[in-house]
């Protein structure tokens, strides 16, 4: 059997849907011959929206009509046309190469933006479409970026922890003033990739009740059956990670089992559950259950054919009859009577808890309490001992996370290495763990240890951003070199520009005694070149202040706080708000000759590199300090000028042990003398790089012809 | 309970086990007093020399003790006297971080380089420790350097494979000349990565009944108790994957029920192993069964205490008694006799079977035959017309691949895509799902789905390439986005000079219709930073060509062959022997004012607006092509300075797409306009530049002192 056909024991024919339909008339919801036109109205728009550029992927959506049906009409609480409405059900494509499955259901259910026109702009090649290839947060109704496979279901974990401790911050009896749900589509390869994984086995383990996947199952990837790849028993692994599992056999057709299936997920008890939809991709086209429906157009013939069997006119392109349009018209002012059922209760909640309502209120809106900088340690109450900017960072944050309930912090498994924890910090956990396995912990804690799952930790933070600006302020942690794991949901992060903190230990060269293995010197490259990110490495305890500062107060950003294992000295020139504008001199001299540019862990040598090669060599030079590229970028051209001195024309030497040189093992010290970051290296290699400066000008002046 | 105290029902107290080691008595191995002697010495051993300098991890390697006898005295198959004898049985330490375990053990089997003074060398600063802070490939005895935590899992996956492969190549009737088994160590935090668990289900998959993973149980990670983070049912979720499971209750001291544990696995018909060992981390310290034994030394006293309390003297450290020496003394001549017997099987094979043996003896030796060059197409067999990079590929290495076995060749899901399947490829799969599933594949298949498993797949093929330098040369492809998953494999390839080529199709921001998560542009900037490894961008099939070559003909590195989704033309000036040297002059002129550089996809840019700058502007230029910057650092200083024109002082201008600008979603030549990459957008901004230029010299004449 070639690749791309089912096996037998795995086939759904369309024959045997029907027949299983027909035992389906009379159920609760509205009856199989509108679902039917519904169905059919659909399947053929996709197919004319792909057809009309050639182009996008069909078959998923196609494949999954009828699980939409059961989710925007029947079973998800929302607003169409109040789409931030803050108790709304989250709704994650993690499949999200399936995006006009829900571009068309938002249309449908009457969101204002998602007009036709704009679903006629998918794979156009508009500069003003809101239908990209994949699904994105800006476009209303659409609550994370998905993009690359996996991340999706690992966002979805976090939408539904950020319900689980809003709810159990906010909600008083009477009052559940946040209880909504978290609705997660994925297809066969989200659960094939170690990111979904990491996040479907630390959801068993929260017993998030209030998350839902569900599994387009139709067993086709792009290179064919998912036989080629994965045999394993899905249910029972899924099971085995502590989640419900329900199976839906026709999920072409049977809009009411899914109905029934989401309905049983919503009400479970104390498990995040895992339907399993069997689906056929690209359903009545002529590849159906194949891998050629999966990313390709099917072709104007094979559309028409469709049209034809469908009963619809082969000539008519884009056709939503009336009856469908009535199908879905009370969504708008059913959405319409939630918000305000809500508004009501909360109306009344303010009554009866006034204090906590006005809380409530200041995190909806995005905001911390106005004097949390204070919470910060001044200049003045910072010791001059050197300590290491890991543990600086600890003396920023810890206070703050400790009394404002926005930060909601964790680690990959490395509380005792990163400086996290405060003290009496309550751990996120499902509180029946407190009798199960002792732990300190309940939904209202915000320490989370995330095991060792860096990907998902940071996919996961990425959800509970995106719950809604600024409610809940994620923060991760662990090595840096571990967020090379973790490295394409720090970018999905940015790319949202969700204000997520990274605060990576361990970076440069002297990390310690794990060995090269765990030497992130290239880590740093990525990072800086990630748009919409802070790379933020702070000297010492003044910069680390100045570098939490910043990466609290973007809002359109993600950061990266990446500091020292290792002691570093308090140097008295640096200063909180040279961080904020990326670098800044802190030594300056008009007679210099050079600028030297230091960075995090290693300032101090360049600051005492700058005194020896003046007392030893008589070389003169000023010094900056440069945390953050990024937020210098932003600067005015003067500021950037006058900070590297670019326009007195003398050289500048960056100092920085981030080049590839190679990997050695060798303990902190050693490391930075090996590879030539101590102080006597910096100036034996300044010197003589001036010298040869000097040298290639006479060069030049003399053998210009040469 | 606190963090750190196992529940109850997990407890596996000393008492408990003493009990059950009464029970044991009389078994087929060397009886328990002999192994209670070898025991307690190991323990000491590794509380000795973290205690030394007061770190390391002593925890697991001590829990560990008894696997370790059961391996390396009883089950394993390997030579100490010959560590690269082929046929040997691999193993690998997943668990990294308790790499005294392994030290100790390769000490003791008789490793020449692992001496007493060697293992003392951990977490010192001897310059010629071979005893890093996690193994490393180097040194003798270690497979693969694994690091960062699930690596060693996929890895282990990789050398199951490379022996699947070459024993269903090679082995005929009363010759298994290829037999050997892998077993990979793991703790709590491997099953917790994304990397691990995509890997343990893909092994699921292919039935490698010669893999076994050994869990060492302990149920501590740095946090504390593994339920802080991870309660779901490890034996059930690996039954699901495919794999049999074994219990062990007693882990710490039952080495007769380990060795029936591995002796099962070995024999086992159509499954990978999972051996679920119980195991208390830091036995009989004082923090016994805490986090506190993970990685931090017990303290002098209370390494005192233990050795009192075992019958040793207080005052001793680092002794091996007589008893101990000879327990394990017969490893070495087992192993020659081993090695004898596998030369004789060999031997008796040549015979039987000459051609066979000859090929066998040339992969075992890391060659490829000698005219494998004249299988890529030569530049008089290249069409003129235009192709993606992507396809180009595909012409290059698919004959290669075709006809010589070494090549082992993936993708993660994108077959239709990344071109790296040829004309009658078989796949690497079991045989069974030949009937199961209708799969024309197996083991001795070379072209492997590895699913939508992006980061196992590389590290997996690092596996491959470890099994043995050469004679296995994997190959990957995906999106050059989806490597940012798989970074951290890559990585680790790198690290280890693996000779393991990764085909990234679809890179810049020509991407196609995606949008912009799917947009890779800040990961040159990650891989063109990374230590031994070649990140080479063709720019048409000719340079595909020597890219190819490249990547195939350096011996101490990994290789990125970053090509494009959408055609570009066949340049004239491109050459494959330019590739070589990572950066060529392709069109010269002595009188040019600047110097362009060009990049993969965007040469022909660069070379249109070369066209249209001295047209229409007057400025006269000369363009390099710079496919790899690795390649071209090994160059020398004149080559460079000619290529560049650096003495002649004229500025120059590289082209690449690749600055942080941000992400907008269009198709591919729209993206190229948009973010000023096409050839107009150059041209303007070439000219602008040096217009600036020529101005900043006439402020810097004017005004030195302003």
């Amino acid at each position: 059997m070639a690749p791309g056909v089912l096996s037998p024991e795995k086939t759904h024919t369309t024959n045997a849907v029907s027949t299983s339909l027909k035992e389906n008339s009379g159920s609760k919801s509205q009856g199989t011959q509108e679902h039917d036109l519904v169905l059919k109205t659909f399947r053929l728009l996709i197919s004319d929206l792909c057809q009309q550029f050639n182009g996008g992927h069909p078959g998923g959506a196609i494949g999954m009509a009828a699980i939409g049906i059961a989710l925007w009409k029947y079973v998800m609480r929302y607003a169409p046309l109040q789409p931030e409405f803050f108790n709304r059900d989250r709704f994650v494509l993690s499949n999200g190469h399936t995006c006009l499955f829900q571009y068309t259901f938002l249309h449908l259910a009457g969101y204002r933006d998602m007009t036709m026109d704009q679903l006629k702009s998918y794979h156009s090649k508009r500069w003003d479409s809101i239908c990209p290839g994949h699904p994105e947060i800006e476009i209303e109704g659409i609550e994370v970026t998905t993009g690359p496979l996996g991340q999706g279901v690992a966002n979805a974990v976090g939408l539904a922890m950020a319900t689980k401790n809003l709810a159990a911050t906010y909600n008083r009896p009477g009052f559940d003033v946040v209880s909504n749900h978290t609705w997660c589509m994925i297809g066969d390869a989200c659960l094939q990739e170690g990111v979904a994984l990491e996040a479907i086995s630390f959801a068993g383990h929260l017993k998030l009740n209030n998350l839902t996947i569900i599994y387009d199952n139709n067993q086709i990837t792009c290179d064919g059956s998912v036989d080629l790849t994965n045999t394993e028993n899905v249910n029972a692994k899924m099971m085995a990670c502590g989640w419900d599992v329900i199976d839906v056999e026709d999920g072409c057709y049977d809009v009411d089992a899914i109905v029934a299936a989401l309905e049983k997920a919503r009400a479970s008890a104390d498990k995040p559950t895992f339907i399993n939809v069997r689906t056929i991709i690209g359903l009545d086209s002529s590849v159906a259950g194949q891998a050629e429906a999966h990313g390709a157009a099917f072709g104007a013939d094979d559309v028409k054919r469709m049209k034809r069997s469908y009963g619809f006119n082969e000539d008519e392109y884009f056709v939503v009859r009336d009856e469908v349009r009535r199908f879905f018209s009370d969504l708008p002012s059913r959405g319409e009577q939630i918000v305000s059922q809500w508004n009501d209760l909360v109306g009344k909640y303010s009554d009866a808890h006034p204090l906590l309502a006005e809380e409530f209120q200041r995190r909806r809106s995005g905001k911390l309490p106005s004097d949390w900088k204070n919470l910060v340690p001044s200049p003045d109450n910072l010791s001059d001992k050197p300590l290491a900017t890991r543990a600086s960072s600890g003396l920023m944050i810890n206070p703050l996370a400790k009394d404002i309930n926005s930060f909601m912090v964790g680690t990959a498994d490395l509380s005792p290495s990163v400086h996290m924890a405060w003290d009496g910090k309550q751990d996120f956990q499902h509180p029946d763990l407190r009798t199960t396995c002792g732990i300190n912990g309940s939904y209202a804690g915000r320490y989370i240890h995330y095991g060792v799952r860096e990907h998902a930790m940071c996919a996961v933070s990425n959800g509970m951003a995106a719950f809604a600006p600024g409610t809940l302020i994620p923060i991760t942690s662990s090595f840096f070199m571990f967020y090379l794991y973790a490295a394409p949901a720090v970018r999905m992060g940015a790319l949202q520009r969700l204000k997520v903190i990274h605060a990576a230990t361990h970076d440069t060269i002297g990390m310690g005694e794990d060995g090269p293995t765990h030497q992130p010197i290239e880590l740093a490259a990525l990072f800086r070149a990630m748009p919409n990110l802070l790379y933020i490495r702070p000297a010492d305890s003044e910069e680390t202040a100045g570098a939490w500062i910043a990466a609290i107060e973007v809002q359109d950003a993600s950061s990266i706080i990446s500091t020292s294992r290792h002691k570093v000295p308090q140097l008295k020139q640096t200063r909180r708000d040279g961080v904020a504008k990326g670098a800044y001199v802190i030594q300056e001299d008009d007679d210099a000759q050079l600028t030297l540019i230091g960075v995090g862990a290693e300032l101090s040598h360049v600051l005492e590199a700058a005194v020896v090669l003046r007392e030893t060599k008589g070389i003169r030079s000023r010094v900056v300090s440069f945390p953050c590229q990024r937020l210098f970028e932003g600067q005015s051209l003067d500021y950037k000028r006058d900070t590297l001195r670019r326009h007195r024309n003398i050289p500048a030497v960056v100092v920085e042990p981030y080049a590839p040189n190679g990997w050695e093992s060798l303990p902190g010290p050693e490391a930075y003398k090996y590879f030539g970051f101590d102080v006597d290296s910096i100036v034996l290699k300044v010197s003589d790089y001036l010298m040869r400066i000097s040298y290639d000008e006479f060069l030049k002046r003399e053998f210009l012809d040469l």
